[in-house]
């Protein structure tokens, strides 16, 4: 089986490397690994942030470890080549479209979160994000208004095969959790959500054992702050997932340990973490390598079928910290290497 | 003066009288009301959510006092009829473009907040949200794919015009503030905002004494949990203003204490409570009426350029809460009437 191992830009290939020693501890048989360029190094280094090199290599994968895209010397470069433009490109070439990102608090570290403790401690949510449509890849461009002014404009829509798709990811999640589904719209102003809102229901027929209710996205925003524990799973669109998940993901205290799966419908996966390339940090081994590390498990157990791997390392995880393994981002002093080290250590 | 008072559906009728009872209180000379009827309760009268008799009053009013929309036995009307529309009707009929929502906390409701009491203690923060714009006005509707699928769409788009006066409104508040303009939108993605991010900059040039930053709104819905007290104003979009006013309202604990102004060019405005029409309590006696109290302070100061009443009404609001004055979602047994007394014995 081959896996994909992409670092990027800034942290990234810090954090990926301790990944990496994990699977290697691991000694799986029969995994393979190759290497591709992404995001700003891609760029720098070839003159795209995906280059078709890499591309190829992604379409061959089983599955895809990423590290982060982000560089702010390319953020003056024409969209197309800036580096964000690797991620949509491998979510929107491979069909990556249902992005599934959990949140739950590590018990050790539910007093680093903003919240309450025990607030924070009631979280145990997945959200399911749309990564393949929405306003972020339809028609977009600048044009003139008839007064001669600049305008800028993102055509926002959602078609029903497309909804049906993630609503059957969102209920099938659901069904496998505590069987409540939360589907995130604003379909009292836009008609991509009242759509959205209309093919959910309908959905919703085939799984009469999952409870659907629907929230306003403004609503769930405050929800996700007043208590976040009433959430099992949500299931929203790319833009709203993208506020929501990154705003969950801050209420258990670090995003640093948070994994994301974005899957397709022959079970080809993209892992990551849910944090960015941090720029402003990398090269110094200050990165948090377990949300990395995270999705390598959450990579063996979706895309590879290797559920006892993924166990053991998640086990790994929990008990690092649990014997007192804090990158500073987590209060304490331990650089990127150590708290793989810690994690080798725990398996 | 003429003031239009539009109490709209749920618990709009009960906190509107609230309002109205404290600026009674006050006998400022030449102030005159008309009442209108709006949302639901306007479209189960007259057929309209927005009835042009409500639209006439709006438009010879000075300001309006505004209650709250929303009504669940009108969701399956078509759009142009839910209630919805007639706050999105006045905003656009009245030019009103720049919605701002402070958030700051009561002391002595800091506790009730989700968050730690020191994050949401922290939070002194003012979001100027357009609200003429965006995805919100754009063409939008269904349509088939070329498959034959349905598909919802809405058009996002801002023109370099609206961009520059809701820019403008962003840092001369921050200029009455303490100095600091967080710019936030989606310019990774969206070309409506790169062209927004772009003019933004442009319009910096006039107010070198302002410190402007720019944030992804993924990013700012994460740090509003993480570190709300490093915002000073945000200035944003119609949608994510809408997401993240409702996620910092929450921050600062009850919803039921935010009040908001929506402005046009020409002082006119409409004052109302950040939270909506709560029709699961309406005609209970349990609304707190204090955002709405609040919004009527905003109008006497930004709409009639009364700021001694409006400092009274704000004083007394402190001492109400300050004596133990609480509403059920306050942690209380205090009814919407005799919250309304607790204000007027503060006076
Ligand atoms: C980098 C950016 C384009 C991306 C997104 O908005 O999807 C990121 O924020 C994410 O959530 O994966
Ligand atoms: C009722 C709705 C249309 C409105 C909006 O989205 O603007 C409300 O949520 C608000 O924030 O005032």
């Amino acid at each position: 089986m081959l896996i994909a191992l992409f670092p990027g830009d800034g942290i990234g290939p810090e954090i990926v490397a301790q990944a990496k020693r994990v699977l290697d501890a691991l000694a799986i048989d029969g995994l393979t690994y190759e290497e591709g360029l992404v995001g700003g190094a891609a760029y720098k280094a070839v003159g795209h942030p995906l280059p078709p090199e890499t591309l190829d290599i992604a379409k061959r994968a089983d599955a895809i470890l990423f590290g982060a895209v982000g560089d702010p010397d390319c953020d003056s470069l024409e969209r197309h080549l800036r580096p964000e433009q690797a991620i949509l490109g491998l979510r929107k070439e491979l069909g990556l479209f249902s992005n599934l990102r959990p949140a739950k608090v590590f018990p050790e570290l539910a007093h680093e979160s903003a919240l309450k403790p025990e607030v924070a401690g009631s979280i145990d949510l997945l959200i399911v994000r749309e990564t393949n449509g929405d306003v972020y890849f339809g028609e977009k461009g600048f044009r003139t208004t008839a007064d001669g002014l600049r305008e800028g404009y993102d055509i926002m829509s959602y078609n029903e095969a497309e909804v049906r798709r993630i609503a059957h990811a969102g209920f099938q999640a659901a069904r496998a959790r505590r069987g409540k589904l939360c589907s995130v719209d604003k379909a009292n102003v836009l008609e991509t959500s009242q759509l959205w809102r209309d093919v959910v229901i309908e959905v919703s027929a085939e799984y009469p054992d999952v409870a659907l209710t629907h929230m306003y996205v403004d609503n769930a925003a405050m929800q996700l702050v007043r208590n976040p524990g009433q959430f099992d799973v949500i299931v929203t669109g790319n833009l709203f997932g993208d506020i929501l998940s990154d705003q969950a993901s801050m209420c258990v205290g670090s995003i640093g340990m948070l994994a994301s799966a974005t899957l397709n419908g022959s079970g080809q996966g993209l892992y990551e973490p849910i944090h960015g390339s941090a720029p402003d940090i990398a090269g110094q081994g200050k990165a948090n390598p377990l949300a990395t590390i995270l999705s390598a498990a959450m990579m063996l157990r979706y895309s590879l079928n290797l559920s006892d791997p993924a166990d053991r390392i998640e086990a790994a995880v929990a008990k690092a910290l649990a014997d007192g393994a804090r990158s500073p981002d987590l209060g304490g002093t331990m650089n990127t290497v150590e708290m793989g080290d810690a994690v080798l250590a725990a398996l």
